[in-house]
């Protein structure tokens, strides 16, 4: 340990500590990197891509089937309609990735929607941001475990019927895995991302040839019936909910512009790298998805899921390739709910250091915190796969709203920020939270690359928040501004607690405090309450033991005990008429305290047994902690309990 | 108050101490007496069968059901076995009676099995009396519930798939009233428990009237169809297994002599009167019942209680007065559900005073701790509820053992104190537990009687074990020595604190502690920082303030600020290289105290907001809270937290 001192301040540099333990979400978030520190550690590209990809590449698993979903009124004309509404998704997907590769390049340190919305629109927008954001990470568990036992369920059908308890013990089984700290490296993500990413080639590959060499057939026996039938008209309103569907395709693709810092260096060039591979990939199976959708003409359904239906298409029944297929996908889209159990506590770890949840939330190395959150987390999605039944059908109208309202704002916040940046004279520098912004030539470009992804997102979220509303949408559009108005309350009360805590006009400082009056409440004599006097001596010479007498037995006992080893201290016996013990002591407490002396201060000392088996804490009343609890708002009072260590 | 001094103790008797809140508990248990205070709010014996006889009355509401439930099996022969072995159920009923009407004379203070079996009979029968008792009290919640969701589900049967979901919201809507606190008088409990009884008699008077007269048909539209066929030839263990449903109409007769104490003068005279007046109507109403029964040819059913078939019968359909015969039967086992929830923590109470739970569950007037209680006994009833999907049939195997080792247990208890009394010489006295035993003549009689009903109550609960073993009585017959380990367990860490805290072979006490260092981490230079160095001033003159840096523009600041406001204490900065806060500043504390003099004592001073906004709290870290647990086992680290109010 280094020791300096500094005009009269020691400054303690300590140069053994310890660096803390490698965990799931230090790679997902970068390590926390001590300042003297230089990066490794990092991961390139090819690791990056099955970290920060699950949740991008898992919503293929339920994309196509959401869209068929809805396009299925129409009869066997859907199968000519989803080919091409997969293209126009994917045509919005090159936009929103050509979006967020700018803001990978310009917030090196972790771009997400809240920081971007934060720094360059203001308050109410990062709030909008952060609650969208949160209410979408419970979805994504919600609907990925929900997706993936549907995924199970279509290869083993007797499952069926429990559908809903398997995706609940799911969640739980997560919830635990990452409360006991997930500390794989990234290769444990690449293993199962490349399996799913190479399952789905294989399966789309022998589909499109099978299918242009004529050679494959159509889904056999049709679980449902509206094949057969004549559907209902298309309309532009069907059209758009079929799309909304789709857009879910394009939750998760923010992921990697959180997690920029994890990058190997030049890490933003690898990270915008990894974000195009990811688009692509993701463009490339949901179009062929949809495509071996249409001509093998999938219907969608409860019971076995369209990527099933697709497999045991091309595959020729349920044979190991299927199987595979079905493993690969169920994997992906656990991991995908997985993710959001490490993105969840990291913003609400964010928003809480800008004062929007409560600040704990911000402490690292405090286990509870996240513990906590991970809770809440699990807690909510069950709830959510319990209300809807395990069913991706009906979690949808409420899922891609909150990512499309964060995508919104974080492409309008870079479209300001290249504005701002445009109108800089060469030479001047703005200094902003967190980085300082220079003139750039070419902004115009960049700024309507953002601007278009801001406008075309915004108008998704609008044909979702409508084509949805009455499916569920309403929900989400309730919960937003609820989350929104919580946030505002939290930061009230600290800006609030800030003031009242400054030292502004504080004047001069009162008076020192004269007295320590002590009172030592004693339920017996024995080597615990001497252990408290003997504390209690330090404090003050004007101690009172306090005894509440139920049994007055008892208490002549305690008096003769007290005579002996009490070291001459005076004892004070209150009776209580009704055998209760709290209420006559704090009415004692009460008396002492109104008779108080200005500057006097009022200590009660409390003997705490401590025992190194943790459970038994359970047998032994903190009466500190209820009298403190108690009297919390006397202003002169202190409670303080001394351990005595039993063992 | 008067202030008494006594060889220099001064003892304080208030005479102003407010009587307790008279609730639900005062009234069942008796109001905790003030020892000047002369009884009153005593009640008297009408009132006192209505709130001691809801547990036993209602379970006649099922007891006929249950034993037709076994006897179906034989066809239409069982219609000829349910009377005579309803017969014999009332003749143990008399002979439990009789044993308890003793009881209640020998313990005019309250004598529950418990209390009987510890001051009789020592430690382990009492351990399995509680444990025996407190598992009754969480299926006598399951069972009345269930039972009562019958009775409304057969009146109206499109409830039949809700019932589970009925079951636990009553469940939980009675945990509720109860944590509010009831504050109800005896006659509330009066009006139901009469018009139960006076609907049951009209019920039956009606039947019996009609059956004589031979104007009574059978139960019109079976809903089951063993009726029709031949059935299986009568077993003696089929007998034995319909007997032992039939038991559990004795459930609840014990209720009377746990209440005693709430009669009024002369209170055993009333209490035992009052114990007659409930078995006879108890009686009456179990005959009247399986009579009818029998002659309509009731037919044991999840969709129809045999009370909703009985009331259809006689009242010739679903009328008004069926109506109120069904309100009346479901309310009263409502309130025997409710009166669990009184006795579940008076129980425990009691056996917390003993070591054998923790101590904590003793204190009057510490509401978190019934709250629990009471938390913890519907969390069980629904659980059970749930997995028994409230059918009262499934139940019923788990539910009478406990209360035959309890009336066991109790009655030979009582017939060891007889045979001790009669051995005592005439002007002899032996002090027992809270009594005086003087020789009484004609003790052999009663030693008899109790001696009897011990042996009848045995071989119940055998019979009831062996017969019911498969459907469920091994739950419980698991459960409840499992409970009793738990207990000795406690009770041995209570021991064993005992002898380690005891001052016998403590020598003479170690010298005075010498010096108290006080560490003052600060977060911050604020009000709450000045406030707790204030406090921390009146504790010692070693005083350090401890800061942990993060951020180092930060940490500068505060240097600066503490050299103004710090009033010359020292201040450490301690580098924190990973930004984490408790860690450091916890390596710090560990090097000071390996650094420590003997005789030294280290306190952590830190200051803690308090908001009248409780919720605010969650907002704030408690510091103190963390530390303290952190430091729990330092023998010499004492952690203090200095409220300070911020309104």
């Amino acid at each position: 340990m280094n020791i300096e001192d500094q005009n009269g301040t020691t400054v303690l540099r300590r140069t053994n500590e310890e660096e803390p333990p490698r965990t799931l979400w230090t790679i997902l978030i970068g390590r926390p990197l001590a300042t003297a520190d230089a990066p490794h550690h990092t991961i390139g590209k090819l690791i990056g891509l099955a970290v920060f990809a699950s949740d991008a590449l898992s919503s293929t698993a339920y994309a196509t089937q959401e869209m068929l979903a809805i396009l299925i009124v129409v009869g066997a004309a859907a199968y000519g309609l989803i080919f091409p509404l997969s293209l126009v998704i994917v045509a919005l997907l090159v936009i929103v990735t050509l979006s967020y590769e700018q803001t990978i390049h310009a917030y090196p340190n972790g771009g997400g929607s809240y920081i971007v919305s934060r720094d360059n629109l203001g308050q109410l927008p990062s709030k909008i941001a952060a609650a969208a954001i949160l209410t979408d990470y419970v979805l994504t568990v919600a609907v990925s475990i929900s997706s993936g036992v549907a995924q199970v369920v279509s290869a083993y059908p007797t499952l069926y019927e429990y559908r809903v308890w398997i995706a609940i013990g799911l969640v739980f089984t997560i919830m635990m895995i990452n409360l006991r700290g997930l500390r794989e490296s990234g290769i444990i993500f690449a293993i199962p991302t490349y399996f799913f990413v190479v399952m789905m080639f294989i399966t789309l590959i022998t589909g499109l040839v099978r299918a242009l060499t004529g050679g494959l057939g159509l889904v056999v026996d049709p679980p449902l019936h509206e094949l057969a039938t004549e559907g209902q008209a298309v309309t532009l309103f069907l059209l758009l909910r079929a799309f909304s569907n789709g857009t879910t395709a394009l939750t998760g693709v923010e992921a990697i512009s959180d997690g920029i810092p994890s990058f190997r260096e030049p890490r933003t060039r690898n990270a915008g790298i990894t974000l195009i591979w990811m688009s692509s990939i993701l463009g490339s199976l949901l179009l062929g998805i949809s495509f071996l959708a249409g001509h093998i003409q999938a219907v969608p359904s409860e019971i076995e899921t369209v990527i099933s239906q697709l497999g045991r298409t091309v595959f020729d029944g349920r044979g190991t390739l299927y199987l595979m297929l079905i493993t690969a996908t169920t994997i992906i889209l656990i991991m995908a709910a997985n993710t959001s159990f490490a993105d969840f506590p990291r913003l609400s770890a964010i928003t809480a250091a800008d004062g929007l949840l409560p600040r704990q939330l911000n402490y690292r190395g405090s286990r509870l915190v996240f513990s906590r959150g991970i809770v809440v987390l699990a807690v909510l999605a069950s709830t959510l796969v319990f209300i809807f039944q395990a069913s991706v059908t009906r979690l949808i109208p409420l899922y891609a709203i909150g990512v499309f309202i964060s995508f919104t704002l974080s492409q309008a916040g870079m479209a300001r920020r290249w504005w701002k940046i445009g109108h800089l004279k060469p030479s001047e520098e703005l200094k902003e939270r967190g980085s300082t912004l220079h003139y750039q030539p070419g902004w115009q470009t960049k700024m309507a690359i953002n601007g278009m992804g801001a406008v075309l997102t915004f108008f998704v979220m609008m044909i979702f928040a409508i084509t949805k509303f009455h499916d569920g949408a309403y929900v989400v559009i309730f919960i937003i501004p609820l989350l929104v108005v919580i946030f505002s309350v939290i930061q009230r009360h600290y800006i609030d607690v800030a003031a009242k805590l400054s030292l502004e006009r504080y004047g001069s400082p009162p008076p020192r405090i004269q007295r320590n009056r002590v009172l030592l409440p004693i339920g017996g004599v024995h080597r615990g309450t001497l252990a408290a006097l003997r504390y209690a001596r330090t404090l003050s010479d004007d101690i009172t033991a306090v005894h509440i007498s139920i049994n007055p037995e008892e208490s002549e006992r305690i008096r003769q005990k007290w005579e002996q080893w009490g070291d001459g201290v005076r004892l004070v016996i209150v009776e209580s008429s009704y055998r209760r013990f709290m209420e006559p002591l704090l009415d004692y407490i009460e008396e002492i305290y109104q008779k108080r002396q200005p500057n006097e201060v009022i200590t009660i000392v409390v003997p705490q047994f401590v025992s190194s088996k943790r459970w038994t804490n359970i047998l032994h009343t903190n009466t500190a902690q209820a009298l403190r609890s108690e009297l919390l708002t006397y202003k002169y009072i202190v409670v303080t309990n001394v351990p005595y260590i039993l063992d």
